[in-house]
């Protein structure tokens, strides 16, 4: 017998090679070009809107608003108000999103390292 | 000093917060839709191109061979002609490529494992 949650997906493992699996949203989510950017950034602290605009060169603020809520409502972000005139929001990775984020950030210092080499080897295969 | 290529970064680590580094580039290769899962199958075993079509679901043969162009371009997977009648193309992962897929592979295997909780946040979250 298996849970079922309203996704219509039983409550086990996903499989990302299935289409109809719904951690291929999840996927899509971590993985779309300002989710990475997103999770990256937190990873290195807890910031506001508008730092983490800055941060994250080339993102618009509807995009990076978007971002954000896909993200919480996967559980991975959670914004807090703080007090002040006017009023601040301020966006932190939950435990859940610190974990994702890990690999996440992992893959990008990998990318980051490595980029001479994969620089060069796109010049030699012209 | 720093040595160009011909992209204009110079050859040094890349930084994907900066809009203007190819690391941006190589990161949307690598986390696009069908780059993650190309490179997820090609991290268990070389597949010939009918074989991953089948393996990762709902992707079109043209944006498959556009996925994998740009996975070769950028030195993560190489094609090799099987001789046979007719010759076949199969796909594997280099050393760089191999690196790289291990990432990717650990961050679709914690969604995955994560998902019945990930599914379960989002329900508590309506």
């Amino acid at each position: 017998m298996s849970i079922e949650v309203s996704s219509g997906w039983p409550a086990r493992a996903g499989d990302v090679f299935d289409p109809n699996c719904p951690s291929r949203g999840v996927l899509e989510h971590v993985t779309s070009r300002w989710g990475v950017l997103v999770l990256a950034a937190l990873a290195e602290r807890e910031l506001r809107f508008g730092a983490l605009h800055r941060r994250i060169g080339g993102v618009s603020q509807k995009m990076l608003a978007q971002t954000l809520r896909a993200l919480a409502a996967d559980g991975f972000v959670e914004r807090t108000v703080v007090p002040a005139a006017p009023p601040q929001v301020s966006y932190r990775l939950t435990d859940t999103g610190e974990q994702v984020a890990a690999h996440v950030a992992g893959l990008v210092g990998w990318i980051e390292r490595q980029l001479p080499r994969i620089l060069a080897a796109r010049e030699a295969a012209l």
